[in-house]
């Protein structure tokens, strides 16, 4: 098959990231005969650096004319004091808001041969293996007005929390039949106790679940959700949530599985392309050093195969060879325990491909 | 010294750890020489079945009349179902806005004695001593608009994140001063890369940041705050976060110490009574069978002699009490290790009170 991919590197260490995730690409290429066709773009700072402004044109044409979009990471301090709408996060805002790519999806697998690296006790995350939902185009990220205003010698600022019930609708479907063809369970994640959009959220969430009776629903208050990530994060499958708390919860997971340097993620919309992304962020810190762990975005590729490209075995070969990774004990620097080597970012890369 | 308290048990396990609790302060009152008189009223689920309001009038009379507010907890199944204003919560949130009690303050000390009954691993936990600071009385949860509009074919629901700069520069100065006493170092929490709420928030912060130099002020996403407390907790001394954050955030920091079933809460504001209350809410599931930890209660009780009624020695004595009898290996059941011991809420309430 020949796939177009719009590549987004990015801020930080997405660079680096991304030009390992590409390897790997090109190795699933040779080996199952396919052609993937690289078109880069620019989002975020070094967007604001070169084009002044975080989403140009030319990168939405870029991404709307693929199969697909691979994005490293944006951000960083030197972009941190620029006005709102100049800011590399707005970026990753626009080109989401762009390509309608309402459902984020974050797998959380905790490798068993990582569970010493997580602060969490081996028999707490041993098997985890669950999927945030998150909606991604709508509430507080994107609700009008967003604004400040004076009021008498005070400043009022506003955010807004909107969302329409055919949002909810649509992100809700979506995380039933992810929930039908994993392990038949969602928990629907709200502040049905305080926020009148939580209760529509409730709502909309035991409509649509009528519709999925194989799939056992519940209801989670998200202070109580982000409790029960840590108790007990084995009684989960499919957690649906809105933008913000998806966020959070997210995030909060990602420490089952020992570092936010192992996450993948897939946004996904209505048809057109999808976006692929590591969760972990742009990492200034330890950029340019060829230290940062590419095993997050090499399972970004990875769930690219799988939702937007139909290749299911490709994909598997990829993640079968990051758990092989693993298992035979090759670590980069955030998943390392004392003592241990340390690979670089473009070692860890080659093991992944030795073993594809 | 005499003080007057008003009692709002509430719904579920509310009036068992509410009674533990007072029996305890009746003990310090012996021994100290202090009386303390309680005035009971009705807060919750309880006052919709009989006041046919979540907050009669003569609850918030009685609450203003007082020198400090203990509460149980509100809520539970019976009353889920009911429409927005007749729900429980609404009490809570009610009193809350009644007596401006803008800043919830959640210390989450690990005992080292529980150290097993948390998921995370001893050396993370061992010795983490942080004190979330929550905004209580604004944002998500009290912006208006709150509605629900039709559009066209479709629902728009809306819930408003709104901050007056006054609301963020009290909860700040709050935060600062309580830094001041504790460890110095002051972390705002926020999503200054999305919302403009939070840009607000941090130039709040750095600008009250400057009349408190002897406070190392750092500023972090509600994310990745979300991922630290679990990575490395302690790093965190006081940690200052909007409403609906706080909320997610202290749930998720609990986590550390084993079990909600151990962390008070105290509300203050700007002079009247504050309120103290456990954290942990009505438990429904085990309410009515002398079965809850009484120990947050007990703890809140700590809080009340020390914020409101500036008895540092008796809150002391209670503190040191309940670290006594978790050092003793007595448990109630949410602590317990399996095949350890369980005390009631009764026999555990009698420890804390023979210790003091
Ligand atoms: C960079 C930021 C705007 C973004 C978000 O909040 O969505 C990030 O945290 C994420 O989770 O993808
Ligand atoms: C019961 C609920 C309204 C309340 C809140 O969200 O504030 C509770 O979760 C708390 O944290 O005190």
């Amino acid at each position: 098959m020949k796939k177009k991919i719009t590549v987004l590197p990015g801020d930080g260490i997405g660079p680096e990231v991304i030009q390992g995730a590409l390897q790997v690409l090109d190795a699933i290429a040779n080996k199952y005969n396919h052609e993937f066709e690289y078109t880069y773009a620019k989002i975020g700072g070094i967007a604001i650096d070169e084009c002044d402004t975080p989403l140009p044109q030319e990168t939405i044409d870029a991404c709307k004319a693929s199969d697909g979009v691979l994005l490293g990471a944006v951000g960083g301090p030197k972009w941190d004091t620029l006005p709102g709408h100049m800011r590399p996060e707005k970026g990753l805002l626009g080109i989401r808001k762009e390509l309608d790519l309402f459902a984020n999806l974050r797998p959380v697998t905790a490798h068993d041969s990582l569970a010493d690296s997580s602060t969490l006790k081996r028999e707490v995350i041993d098997g985890v293996d669950l999927m945030i939902v998150r909606e991604l185009t709508s509430g507080l990220y994107f609700g009008e007005p967003r604004e400040r205003r004076e009021e008498g010698d005070d400043l009022v600022v506003v955010d807004t929390l909107a969302y329409k019930r055919s949002e909810i609708e649509r992100i809700m479907k979506q995380g039933f039949e992810l929930a039908r063809v994993r392990n038949k369970k969602l928990t629907s994640v709200d502040k049905a106790n305080v926020l009148e959009s939580s209760r529509v959220w409730r709502e909309v969430a035991i409509e649509v679940g009528k519709e999925y009776p194989d799939v056992e629903l519940d209801h989670m208050l998200v202070d109580n959700a982000a409790m029960q990530l840590i108790r007990n994060p084995k009684q989960f499958d499919v957690m649906v949530t809105e933008n913000m708390f998806g966020d959070i919860l997210s995030d909060e997971a990602s420490m089952l599985t020992g570092s936010l340097g192992m996450l993948p993620s897939a946004s996904i919309g209505s048809g057109g392309p999808g976006l692929y992304e590591p969760i972990h962020g742009s990492a200034p810190d330890i950029a340019g050093q060829n230290k940062a762990n590419p095993l997050a975005t090499i399972a970004s590729v990875a769930m690219m195969l799988k939702y937007s490209f139909g290749m299911a075995e490709e994909a598997n070969a990829i993640d079968q060879a990051i758990s092989e990774v693993l298992e035979a004990g090759f670590r980069t620097g955030d998943i390392a325990n004392p003592g241990e080597e340390v690979l670089s970012t473009t070692e860890m890369t080659a093991k992944v491909i030795e073993l594809i």
